[in-house]
């Protein structure tokens, strides 16, 4: 028995990872955090931070600065002009909340959002995504204190501001994600006490 | 007799073009696309695409590539996490709608969006700001044939794909900002169209 996954494999990485991790699993309740997801349901391993039926958020595996993250659709398109206008707010809004959560766990002030379509413009896997990419401050260890990573734990002092892209650790990947995922579930809260309207 | 503008003079370069460009402005109607807006309002000059109650758009006067677009807040606010996520989807709603537009009037079919937050990220104007920055095709006249604008007449050539910054020409940046405008109105008609619900 084959299940239409298996006669139909998803090409793109990304489908791949919207596919393994449903909106509705059952395991994050009503929260658009997950709890504790399981980072080997695709391969590579995939360290996930939201799922909501629009969009979901992952670490990068090959990540520019720790706690590099993506926002991605939920559905497969291209280029930002692929969209339905419609669907678009979504991003707009997490925008701040994800930044928000970023900043909260690494204690970093100043960070890139950036989202490219097409070849020429660096796209990489072609279904749309933002990266959120932390610039970390000289002075790393101090960063390090403000935020709520331990940065000791990082093998990755190196790539601190360096720019260049190595694959992400698993073991650093899970407690970046962990504590991210800490740092949007506060967020979050913040934003339902201050009465946010939210189409989360 | 002194104007409050004279006597607190509005010191962030983009909530001067805020101030001098009201989302109520009768010129405009009832199209958030400004028929003909003056550029002269502020100096340096401001070609105006998109001025609504949350977000204007406009052309970089030191842009990357002919076509380089600026989605601006009309709210100050620093970084990302110092807006409230319930004002933001405006800004992923307009993101699609802007990049077809950019497309349409210039042929290109690659970009990036890019929004930089603090010194260290390159934010350069602390005021929430979203770059939207065409990549040409090496066969530039090809592009320009797709294009509703008349690269013939451009004297920026020598900047495509080049990356470099330099001023944007007042009269280039006229014709670019009225095609550009056209662009932006037909995309609309058509969001409008596809009934698209829109909260622009
Ligand atoms: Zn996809
Ligand atoms: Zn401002």
């Amino acid at each position: 028995m084959s299940s239409i996954e298996e006669l139909y494999p998803v090409e793109c990485a990304f489908c791949k990872i919207a596919q393994a991790y449903p909106a509705n699993d059952p395991s994050s309740s009503s929260s658009p955090v997950p709890h504790a997801p399981d980072p080997e349901k695709v391969f590579p391993q995939c360290q996930l931070l939201l799922s909501t039926p629009l969009v979901l958020a992952v670490l990068d595996i090959m990540p520019i600065a720790p706690g590099h993250i993506l926002l991605i659709t939920r559905e497969h398109y291209k280029k930002l002009t692929d969209m339905y206008p419609s669907k678009a707010p979504t991003l707009g809004e997490w925008m701040p909340i994800l930044s928000a959560a970023l900043c909260k766990a690494t204690g970093i002030e100043d960070w890139n959002v950036v989202q490219n379509n097409g070849e020429r413009a660096a796209q990489v896997v072609p279904h749309v995504h933002f990266h959120f990419i932390p610039r970390y401050q000289e002075g790393r260890r101090e960063v390090a204190r403000k935020g709520n990573v331990d940065m000791g734990m990082l093998r990755s002092w190196k790539m601190f501001g360096r720019g260049a892209r190595e694959e992400l650790d698993e073991d650093e990947g899970a407690e970046l994600a962990r504590v991210l995922r800490e740092a949007l579930r506060e967020v979050l809260g913040e934003e339902m006490r201050e009465g946010g309207k939210s189409k989360l």
